[in-house]
């Protein structure tokens, strides 16, 4: 099979590389004589010119599909970028499909990329269960980001969840706080789980109790940060800091506080989880865990371009990095 | 050329979609019988099982190519939520490729997507000029989105961004502001000159004169929020308002006031530009304009549509919504 590329064709006849693929795509009015010299170097290259002929022919597509959840937070964008990015030092290009956080999509998402015979798939989040993954992507060498679970020869790029809630408890129980409320994440939603496992394993690990009308059932919106403020009011329940599910859930809590006339982090302090651009910004500005989106969209593609190689690549979880701001206060124990 | 679809043969075979596309796709394991069945429907119908054969032969891919920009704000985002919203009502998928707001990307991009034989494109944002997009793309339907520019037969869906940042001046004005403040976003960028177009235009309706003391180069980051009140109180210029670049630029203002103890709205109001999620949630709530960001999106999509069937389509306009929130106070005049 040719390794001929479109830039030896561009230097062998002369012209530029945009000129050769409109040629080549056939769509765009091209200069006669400039389209002759690159039918002529093509000629001469022995090219074939279709990519999706040489992968109908049993090729490489040097594609890489990307399914993406484009009605997420900006943590799965960053991922997407750090998959791009890596990508670009390559041959490899990625198109994408959206899974819009449907398993429904996911799957059509999915087989739209494999009809395009991509040479891979990077899976950004989603809710597919890892067996039908799995099944559906068979030899396919796939890799899913920001999620972790046991499937048949699944690679997972994850984050330890469970480790930034405990760090992120932790310090509040270090600066003095024991009446700590817990904004919980999206029911069922394993990140969500695994981040209250974390709270509660700091509040066991420092000899506090768990005291349910401190723990409240959210879904990582802001609205689900300002009703818990005002339902611990509401209740009279006494609290001195808040846990909240992600950043976004951070901004209610702050903003319901505000309303209430709540000093923070003077009477109340608040941690996030995410780190997403607008915490540094917030007044004041928020104290929370930094997920590193960017290296973990890098390494699935690293992990990615390993398989497609026939190495081996196990499943790598990434740790947050606490990132201390204004939003927490030390108080007299 | 046979029209026969994937779900006809799943139902002739009595197997479901997905067992289908395994069989196409023939990545994953099949159970034999179910293979046998869908083989033989595949035979009785006719059905030519690749899409990209059938686009080879001539057909049409029912895909239709979009081109994001991941490194945006969350408007770029909401557009193409809007855009897969739309198209998820008909027979067609989109595939995306990235520009990164680089016009070298973003040429490989769309030359990516036409190498696969996409129905169309949808340009998010992007910095290629328009000619260049009408000679890459000649014949095939293109619709660009959230930009705006006279190109031979471009089809442009924008927004009127000197319209709306006139209005969030004009309502500044209403409730006696004049030394009003301005923090312009990247320079050259066509949305940020159409913005300070609108800000001039409200002052001069209301015979307010210029004064560039009051005017400072951003560049949309809050960074250059924060930047431009440091600067202002530094030269002792005095305001009572500032019209920001965006709501991230209205963010690193807020916070730049907070620091030096300027109090917003008693002392200082704010308005913002795209109403991100985030802005109803900042302390003091944001007062800014909203983009209609997946109405635009979703209009892309039936623009699009429209012209692949043939039929006319002309640019439009958008309208931004003036959201009032708790950001901006009554002076007296």
């Amino acid at each position: 099979m040719s390794k001929t590329t479109i830039q030896d064709i561009a230097r062998v006849a002369g012209v530029s590389k945009s000129t050769v693929s409109r040629v080549l795509n056939g769509t765009a009015a091209v200069n006669p004589e400039k389209k002759k010299a690159v039918l002529e170097a093509i000629d001469r290259l022995g090219f074939k010119p279709n990519l999706i002929a040489s992968s109908l022919a049993g090729g490489r597509s040097m594609t890489i599909g990307v399914v993406t959840q484009l009605i997420g937070s900006p943590f799965y964008d960053t991922i997407a970028q750090g998959v791009v990015a890596e990508l670009h030092e390559t041959d490899y290009s990625p198109i994408f499909a959206d899974g819009q956080w449907q398993a429904t999509e996911e799957l059509e998402a999915i087989q739209a990329l494999m009809g395009r015979r991509v040479d891979g798939l990077v899976l950004i989040g989603g809710s597919l269960p890892g067996d039908e993954i799995s099944d559906l992507c068979g030899d396919l060498p796939t890799v899913i980001v920001a999620r972790q679970f046991s499937g048949r020869g699944n690679i997972c790029i994850s984050m330890d969840n469970e480790l930034g809630s405990y760090q992120l408890t932790k310090h509040l129980i270090d600066k003095g706080h024991r009446k700590i409320a817990v904004v919980r994440g999206l029911e069922h939603h394993r990140d969500a789980t695994d981040r209250f496992d974390g709270y509660q394993r700091a509040l066991r690990d420092n000899g506090i109790g768990l005291d349910s009308r401190l723990v409240y059932q959210g879904d990582f919106s802001a609205e689900s940060g300002m009703a818990a403020v005002d339902n611990l009011l509401a209740e009279k329940v006494e609290f001195t800091a808040v846990v909240a599910a992600n950043d976004l859930t951070a901004f209610g809590v702050r903003l319901a506080l505000h309303h209430h006339n709540v000093a923070v982090p003077e009477q109340v302090s608040i941690v996030g989880f995410d780190d997403q651009l607008e915490t540094s910004f917030t007044i004041p500005p928020l104290t929370t865990l930094r997920q590193p989106a960017r290296e973990m969209g890098s390494q699935a593609s690293k992990a990615l371009l390993e398989m497609i190689a026939g190495n081996n690549f196990s499943s790598k979880v990434f740790q947050g990095e606490l990132v201390l701001r204004e939003s927490v206060a030390e108080i007299a124990r």
